[in-house]
């Protein structure tokens, strides 16, 4: 169930994804409210998007509008709502890039349900890449993603096994990829979710905002993350240096973890390395266990 | 609060008021979705739309997309989702008709929500007219429904006191008329909520699809509600004919009802007649008792 107000907001995100600049008044007729109704709902929106509101104006900085990035190569399609972009993308060629303010059924790992927000960045990248690229991509991903947190946003961000990102040890961002043969190549799709503006529904999560106190231009991050992609054939000719870094950035490397898995068991001991493979191998009572993502529907860090 | 399912029909309804036949599987990449899912949805959009959904493709009939008809001198703006089609018409000029397959915030009589459901006719006429024929539209409007209603559609319907329209006693349309001054005219805001194909929410309201058992193209109530309203002030003219004809139709008369005031007051009584002005005269306990309609928050046929 989505709030009235939350489907009213939508609809003026839709109207500014259209034209970045507006009267108000015009912008209540369009969506069928008030002006002190809209003007409240930009009010609360202004505190997820960058809207400068005054003199009975509203306006959209382009810096935190996706569709207003031109990456060579790629194109960008921004909606304003969508139930997934992963489904979403499959309507288009590869190095198209799906952008929702909004996902209704979005998706996490292994089925899981991702929970969208406004002002988040809620993202699909559709690439063609060789199977060796298509085969890193679950590593470089969110490698690629602590490195542009680290180095141009400047947060403490970690890679908790095997792919979510996190500051504080609280979730900031997760991904997805799937992927499907053509031919000799693999297309894939890159789900990124990352709490940007938006204000994450659980106490286990935490978005850039929360961590550096204002909003963050999304555009500079998205183009980043676009920059890195298209390099990835490039960076995984060389994969253990890639492994390597993402090692680095593993918050999970001898940490004592519990991972719940698929079957429902539950296997607890101190995390001592990746495989080749990706697999957690983990120290318990029992000896060494690894465990494989695919067949893990939960880690914990309990320490 | 919607559930995520309506918001979704609402995304597919505005891409087909864009365009009314697609490939099911476009629509579903449009909207984000599996193919299974869109088709899922669509066959239950087409309970209470025209679609015809075979070999992968829906097409939805245009005698029941509002938007396809153009009636001389008037407008039609048709969205999927609105806050409220009367807020909406502030935005437009007079003569433009407001339709909406779902409002937000649907508006009633004297500050009451109006509930929508998808399927229905939810629509503001917005008109400039003179003052004589302004004062008579919250007679006048319920009028020509009943009249459209028994003599185009073939249906029994009456007018409860002050205007609803109702079939065996439950309600089917609910009218609301809003006016300003604009110099020497009026410039009249005509809502009309009309149970066409959609499901009533509520036990006490029923739809033409319910008494008709098939769905009703809107089209058909649609450009005749538009014809009869252009003729308003020809019809205003002779004010009495149409007081007579609204009294005919006027289900409350001699029956027993129940009012309650505004000011949680009842009053319980036989209704007897209408007045000039439109008050219901009620055969009291206490004598004859007139009451006016923008002090009645409710009237209850109670026998």
């Amino acid at each position: 169930m989505i709030p009235e107000k939350t489907v009213l907001q939508l609809l003026l995100i839709k109207h500014l994804i259209d034209r970045n600049e507006w009267v108000v008044r015009e912008l209540g007729w369009e969506i069928g409210v008030k002006q002190p109704v809209v003007e409240s709902l930009l009010e609360e929106l202004s505190q997820h998007y960058m809207l400068e509101i005054s003199s009975g104006r509203v306006f959209w900085n382009p810096a935190d509008i996706p569709s207003y990035i031109k990456p060579w190569g790629w194109t960008i399609i921004h909606r304003s709502l969508l139930g997934s972009t992963q489904d979403a993308a499959r309507g288009h060629p590869p190095w198209t890039v799906i952008v929702a303010e909004y996902m209704l059924w979005g998706k996490g790992r292994i089925g899981k349900t991702w929970v969208t927000g406004l002002g988040g960045l809620w993202i699909t990248l559709k690439v063609m890449v060789d199977p060796l690229t298509a085969s890193m991509l679950p590593v470089l991903v969110p490698t690629i993603l602590v490195r542009i947190l680290r180095k141009n946003i400047g947060v403490d961000a970690w890679i908790k096994w095997p792919n979510d990102v996190i500051i504080d040890d609280k979730k900031l961002a997760g991904i997805l990829v799937e992927a499907e043969a053509f031919k000799e190549q693999i297309i894939a799709y890159i789900g990124v979710g990352l709490n940007v503006n938006n204000r994450p529904p659980v106490e286990e999560a935490i978005s850039l905002k929360d961590v550096l106190g204002g909003i963050i231009p999304r555009n500079r991050v998205l183009s980043m993350i676009i920059g890195w992609i298209s390099r990835a054939p490039k960076l995984a000719e060389k994969p253990d240096e890639i492994r390597e870094e993402y090692r680095e950035y593993l918050s999970t490397l001898n940490r004592r973890v519990q991972a719940i898995m698929m079957d429902g068991s539950r296997i607890e001991g101190v995390a001592r390395g990746i495989d080749e493979h990706g697999s957690l191998i983990l120290e318990t009572d029992k000896g060494m266990i690894k465990i494989d993502a695919t067949e893990t529907y939960q880690l914990r860090h309990i320490e």
